[in-house]
């Protein structure tokens, strides 16, 4: 269950009124060790918030012994008097656990350019009780306009990983999405730990482009207890932190602001892996291709339009595009009909052959609906 | 009154059953000379239509005689099937006005991927009748989702400009959008038309970003008949063309598909020109950002969570934000109110303050609404 399903863990979410519409906004996560290593990947975007700047400097030696995530406020454009707020937080949370303050790194989402009250999160860190099997609260503590928690585990031999997630709009990684956090019991040198969850990240939540817009406050984290005595195979364990990755990166394409369809945008016979993404981002990223797909519409014109404006390696007059198993377009001239598509189902399948090579990248997406447009010109009120 | 407003031209718009609505589909436009000067520019998608592939033949030794264009069909990805479609059409309008095929630009706008029916075409090309006064005819005919039609003229000292446009959605330049056709009756040389329509495009069309979404069929074209006598003064004829590109360009964004405000994005205080582009450019991109415009949601930190996804000259932590004048993010924290901002307006202005230079440049877009949304599910059927 979540982040203490790995030994070593403890956890709790509580609710300490920082979301207007209440319910639990504040999650700890404790690593009770023997080990203490950690890694971090963080967004891209040049405006971070002020956790992000805390946590950058947190992880820089590999080594993290707790998280505190609030959600109801993402401090972020709220200057020194935010940063403060987030050091603060970390102090308490190190006072409370006995720990060293630059341990202890620190998450936040919510609305952009609003102080963060301190007063509440400090009286919610004191009265904390962690517990082993605190995951689930925690999970739920984490959630904004998600609809339920996100969480998964993956067993390995002796060793596991538990983790949780958030995040429904403003969902465009570069690199890492949303808050995550990942525990594991296996003894993995931070290191290591860094290499595995940059290499997951990069083909599970960076590939994750729900509405093309880049979060300020980003984070995945993994936190390793060594709790278990074993050290997993490199490469076993690369591939567990990958499975959960994309576990939860599917979750969170699944319950996306508003969305009515799931997209894989799959490009395939690529000249290399970088143009297959640029491709799959680029119709990621076409509204009237994703307010089609809304109308069950298998407007695949809108597809070769938005494949023409990147610069990735075809011949834009001899592409092949399917869609649910239906290829409407062959080399770049109408194919079967497009009335034989049938997009009743929440599950989209694009499938774009460039034949320019033999790389292949899938891309995840959502529709643009009424239910998107209409959640986020309410979300400030 | 649009395309015959100026001297030495004849223009018609018929209807001849191509558009599943209705109406006028189909403008021809001749210019009567006795100069045939002309200069476009096109879409820099790589996906390109037929009628495109064939006008950048036709303009390539900066002479046409006649365009002639078609709503109902953007006659892209047709194949060689579709491109013989073009060829065709322009061999029509030779024949029934004597002129040279490779004289004729054509340019098409509608549904991508679809046959366009050659009979209906020859036949309407047979019976049209060109008159002096068939410019509003003309605009009429080039409309797709566009809910009126736009002209604009703008008069110099004894000569004129002319124009009409087309374009609602799939709005966002690169070079140039949509259909816009320009005739001046002014005596101005092919090499001097190219400039002068690349200078103004540059600042106009290109900077109307309403949707994200590059066409394939965009052509923006000047004729110059020459039939004032007159040889304008070139900035002054340059500063013409850019007017009359302007006023077009907004009006596409007034009638855009859905739309319920105009927003124009000023970026101050750039270090260059390119940089201003694109931090007003990401914003127009934003779609949180548009969705809470429609909400009247002055949501300034969506303006700046895309500004800091470019890689432009600035400290993200020493910007200034204004929406419609009240300063809502000072210095990267919060300033005025957001309760001040007063979006129940269509006109928005942002106001961006990078504080790294003197350059400035707006980009105009629109907010992202429910009938955006709806309009684009249910384009094709």
């Amino acid at each position: 269950m979540s982040v203490t399903h790995a030994k070593g863990f403890a956890a709790v979410g509580l609710e300490i009124g920082l979301k207007n519409s209440g319910g639990k906004d504040l999650a700890l996560v404790h690593n009770l060790g023997p080990r203490n290593a950690a890694a971090a990947v963080f967004t891209s975007n040049r405006a971070k918030a002020n956790p992000i700047i805390w946590s950058q400097q947190v992880i820089a030696d590999g080594i993290a012994t707790a998280i505190v995530l609030n959600s109801g406020g993402a401090n972020c454009y709220t200057g020194s008097r935010g940063f403060q707020v987030t050091h603060a937080t970390a102090e308490a949370v190190a006072a409370k656990l006995d720990l060293s303050t630059t341990d202890v790194l620190v998450c936040s989402t919510g609305l952009i350019g609003e102080q963060l009250p301190l007063e509440p999160l400090l009286a919610g860190i004191e009265t904390a009780q962690l517990t082993a099997d605190g995951g689930a609260d925690a999970a739920l503590a984490i959630m904004t306009t998600d609809s339920h928690p996100k969480t998964s585990v993956v067993d390995g031999a002796g060793w596991s990983i538990g983790g949780m997630a958030k995040g429904a709009g403003m969902l465009a990684p570069g690199l890492a999405t949303m808050l995550v956090v990942l525990t594991t019991d296996a003894d993995v040198p931070a290191s290591d730990l860094d290499a595995a969850l940059r290499s997951a990240t990069r083909v599970s939540f960076d590939r994750l482009d729900s509405d093309g817009c880049m979060s300020t406050n980003d984070q995945v984290t993994l936190l390793a207890s060594g709790a278990s005595g074993i050290v997993p195979d490199a490469a076993e364990f690369r591939a567990a932190v990958t499975t959960i990755c994309l576990d939860l990166a599917l979750q969170l394409q699944a319950d996306a602001e508003g969305s009515s369809h799931d997209i894989s945008i799959e490009t395939v016979n690529a000249a290399n892996e970088d143009d297959a993404v640029m491709v799959g981002r680029s119709v990621a990223r076409n509204n009237l291709f994703k307010a089609a797909v809304f109308g069950n519409d298998p407007n695949w014109g809108r597809v070769l339009a938005a494949v023409g404006t990147t610069s990735a390696t075809f011949d834009p007059y001899d592409i092949d595009v399917s869609i649910n198993g239906v290829m409407v377009c062959r080399s770049g001239e109408p194919g079967q009909s497009r009335d034989l598509v049938d997009l009743a189902p929440r599950a989209v399948h694009v499938l774009i052959d460039l034949k320019s090579g033999t790389d292949t990248a899938t891309v995840w997406t959502n529709d643009l609906t009424h239910d998107y447009v209409h959640e986020n010109s309410a979300y400030s009120s």
